[in-house]
């Protein structure tokens, strides 16, 4: 109708509206192969616990080491910014809601310390855990051959936006191309969220990228900035992006959903979507072993004159186990991830993730309250 | 304006999203025939009560056969698990909210008597009501047999979703063709909501489809596994599979949309959609007659690892002849279901339900509180 | 995607979801010329009292014929059915929620008493007012006659879905051409929402159409049988009807949009759509000479077996006057309907209707709560 | 499916249903440019205060300039109707809601003294501050000699719609032609939504274009009148016919995008659809140094007859200089709008608004609470 030529949008979907259609055929769920593969490493789960304060620690790693997936230990957070941490993240669940975001502000204003970058990773090691540790491309150079050095085995290298290319006038930015020559461990990238900005990163010779902009419960990045594409759609094209990467040049590198997910229905639509793993933060800050204990927060986004994170308050469900495997009596769909996966799979009559990356979605209206909650539609 | 390939996604549309047109000419409702042929069964009504303990048991079925539809009794529920299942309904319906997952999943792990399955049917039809029995595809070889013996009329092989072909390493699944020629009675399966899972499962040799994944008021199917296809999109794609089936082979098999209903309305839109049948729980289970007592469960969903259904509080509204055909004083549509048919088909002009599938619907925002809640928006 | 052959959905539009886009010329209001004319009738103001007991009884039609537009006495209210109506409506609007419905079922049970007729026709012919009444198809060959008889200026005949064509073996249907020729005054039949249904309707020599299925505030259609097209969409397809019959006739017969206006934007907006008047029934049984005292409801649908129609309370607000001319101090856009409609035809540079007709409009998100109250929003 | 010729209707989007997209390269924030010139006169920010009375007075109008914006002081407000106006402006924030409308209308109804035109500017000169004067088209003529004689440097003619060409019987409209080569200082003129009134406007030799109907927060006149454009289209229209317009005539005239901002993301998104400015009202009216002392009203439209404004509690955040610059620790995006933007154009990889405009937006689901909200969905 419109005579003139103007921008144009594209519509985007996040998890809440779509569906998976199951399949022709069925298969049984315990012949679903999930594995995980990054580099030469391989999981027996695909799921990544976010480098986030709340949800990931040392004990917290070593943790989903041994349940087969990988948890990643935060280089700028807590962690390696205090000697006892655990001190800090009492006096930041303890804290009264108004008083949190100042507080944030200031613990995260603390300096690193190198030396604790090393500790950290080797308690993970001695464990006989994988170690993976994450930092901001500013801090990259300095922390990462400290990890490196101490044994970690992947490094993220993470922050709310991060293309191949970083403009500034006042620093030379990170190159990928060489942070990936000079390091021998596999480097996962993120975030991003387009097609053009993941096939980019994934040139510069990277081992994994990083999926989603602005989704996470304990993130206003969308509010703030305007910035962010819904996971489902940021997914879509990413993973049309690794597709024509493996075409062009016979790699196959993997990409992680990395935010809001909210249950085991929303991990399922990932895969679907076409990623290879997925990193979860505000569901596994309810495990009773994360460090967060019930709380979770945006602790990489605590920036002194905008801060783009809260501290909420995500309640104690069960243990780390049980929220991965079940068993479970809650029927939210916020415990046993993997057993939804791979039901999900099965309903699908799909034995592998590529294969589940090729089922059918639709996109479906939003389950709401009022269509689902009998008791508040009925007499 | 995305440059790349990438995963397309079908927009699907549920009850809430459509609304029928009324016709270019009207007819009077009571000169509708709304008739429902399973194989060389004539119902005179085609509603069927859904194969869930708090639906149907073996005097709901009766009343419901003799009021003209069908009531399913599941082989798998408390019915066949318990010779006094009376007791067992109401340790469900008494126990406190908190209590009710692990109670569910205790009561549906006791093994199934084969006695009580012929017990069962033999009541049904001493009282000279036609007796339809579901099992899910793991069960059906096994208690198949001995409901067909005991004279049920019809059999459904049902659960979450059934597909022509289950791939399985460690056992041999239900074969749909070897099972039709073994027994004597029709056979309806499901449930699946696409039109190529639809036609497969034509093509063994059934005599009906249940359509619907996920829809259901007590199923959270969705929430955990993230599959699911709205119910008028399902209908609308089985609905074409059937027909293609017809003119491919000269069979009708008619299908059967299952779950989701709360009111007339969305009854009449299933019909609109293309389906034959609908098969109704909630509704049902708000009946005086209903053994849930006010409430509704999903008793195929009590995985142990898993869980998928919860019980919900419906609320008892009239007896089982007033919410099939009034007369009523509720204007909300969740009585006189037949009534809101007949009308609906003498609005649209038509006087049968194959007319009936042919009727006009539009895609049409949900009602909102909002929009016809005059209190709410006025002082 | 879809490979197969399916039924398709059209996408329809409600009040809510439009907005009029002004014009690039912009005019006076005082300027506009919003004149309605019926076969040889004029009005000074489009807007039509709904022909609904809480809305017009004789004063209220004096009342609206003496501010330029027209109130439809219904013949088959209370007004006919009582001679103390006053003592009916009194009872309705006294008794408790809980009774309503049956209440409603009584009352509407009582026999019409044909000596009323004629006698609320003359009191209205007497005050020097226009009088229009209304009649279900059923009724109309028995009471237009005698409505006709005593003076009346215009018949509606009114159901909630009409059709030019009504089957029916038991009896012979209405046929609007013998009733047009049988009468000496205009008729004005509906309801109908379809281009189709609409025309077919226009070549019976009628002289206008009422368009609206299901939006009223008092109607629970849409919910009960799942039939009704939002108000735009049904707007523009009449409209469109409408032209196309004046193209080939030569006659221009208006169409009335009937029901589901809660404020002066959606009246605006029905014109834009294509209406040349508005009934509006739940707005003016805010006034204060409005016969259900502060409550509305559908005294066309207490069917006995089958009710959708609900009693609502919706207040006093202000005179018959302040409704439509002000002047007002409610922000809210639910008086000075008339100043509205003059003031949007303003921003659109438009002077009368049929221009109106043609201005723009665009698919706009429902302004929510959220959006537009900032005080929920913020501290 | 429509076989019939029936007016159509576009998509529109406003802030809540759209994203940005980040980039493929990534720039720092503070080497962005987000200068805003309007004819010779240069604002280091491109945010301007509203010609409100909660929002800009003589003291705001000067802070305003002094942090690099500007203020627009409304002369059709209480500043220039009152000699007094902090005590007009008391009785308006004290008064209980329900007298509000009323006192407004009659707090407007007073004349306005020409004397105070000239006082009230000299007052903004005297400081060394910018000063922008607005003016309804109809008072133009009167006020602003007044005003550009006082000193103003740039009128903003500023009513609901105003368009190139007003047509009227009773008087000659302002002819904006004219009304530019009378004057010496730079006219902006506004409101305006669409491609052609914006092409018109820039046709006539003013110097910028106000983009928006109905959005504000403390504007009623989509419900009122139906009529507005959701500001993402409205902005995406307008943007294209300021480049059209640029095209053709070699002159680029930036477009100030005016009203419904809530919190810095809704600004990026205004950019990002091609804004060269955004005009505040609300959130400024949270400002410590706000006249409206924690009350916002919609002064420009207590019309007597037909209101559409109301009054509004918005609360005091913070200081103006909190507002646009931080630091801050409120987390919604209501605070250090500069710092969002510039930083939303760091992860767009882009260094001045030209380029800001090229960004990609997806269409994104609204973010609901129930998405977000951590702790209403969860235990």
């Amino acid at each position: 109708m419109a005579a003139f030529q103007s921008k144009e949008l594209r519509r985007s979907y996040g998890f809440d509206e779509v569906a998976i259609v199951p399949g022709d055929t069925t298969t049984n769920p315990d012949q679903t192969n999930i594995d995980l593969k990054i580099d030469s490493l391989t999981f027996s789960i695909p799921i990544i616990a976010s480098a986030m304060d709340a949800v990931t620690d040392v004990n917290s790693a070593i943790l989903m080491s041994k349940l087969g997936g990988l948890g990643v230990l935060n280089l700028e957070g807590v962690q390696t910014r205090y000697s006892n941490p655990q001190e800090v993240l009492a006096e930041i669940t303890r804290a009264p809601e108004s008083k949190v975001t100042p507080l944030l502000q200031k613990v995260y204003s603390q300096p690193i310390k190198e030396n604790l970058v090393g500790e950290r990773v080797e308690s993970i090691k001695k464990a006989g855990a994988v170690c993976a540790v994450a930092a901001a491309p500013a801090n990259t150079k300095r922390l990462a051959p400290l990890a490196a050095e101490a044994g970690a085995d992947v490094l993220f290298v993470q922050s709310t936006v991060t293309s191949a290319r970083h403009i500034s006038k006042s620093y030379r930015g990170l190159i990928f191309e060489e942070l990936v020559k000079s390091l021998s461990i596999p480097v996962v990238v993120g975030n991003c969220v387009s097609y053009s900005a993941c096939l980019e990163l994934m040139r510069t010779g990277i081992s994994g990228v990083l999926v989603g902009v602005g989704p996470g419960a304990a993130c206003t990045t969308r509010e703030v900035l305007g910035v962010g594409v819904p996971q489902i759609t940021a997914t879509i094209d990413c993973a049309a992006a690794r597709d024509a990467y493996q075409r062009d040049s016979g790699r196959y590198i993997p990409i992680i959903t990395d935010g809001g997910f909210r249950k085991g229905g929303d991990i399922c639509k990932a895969f679907a979507a076409g990623t290879d793993a997925v990193m979860v933060g505000s569901v596994f800050a309810q495990a009773k072993e994360a460090p967060g204990a019930g709380y979770h927060w945006g602790m990489s986004h605590p920036h002194p004159a905008l801060p783009r994170g809260t501290r909420i308050k995500v309640g104690t469900t069960g243990t780390l186990e049980q929220i991965l495997f079940g068993p479970t009596s809650v029927t939210d769909g916020s415990q046993n991830l993997i057993g939804a996966l791979r039901t999900a799979m099965g309903v699908c009559g799909v034995s592998n993730i590529r294969e589940m990356h090729q089922v059918e979605m639709v996109i479906a209206p939003a389950i709401t309250t009022e269509g689902k909650s009998w008791q508040l539609a009925s007499p």
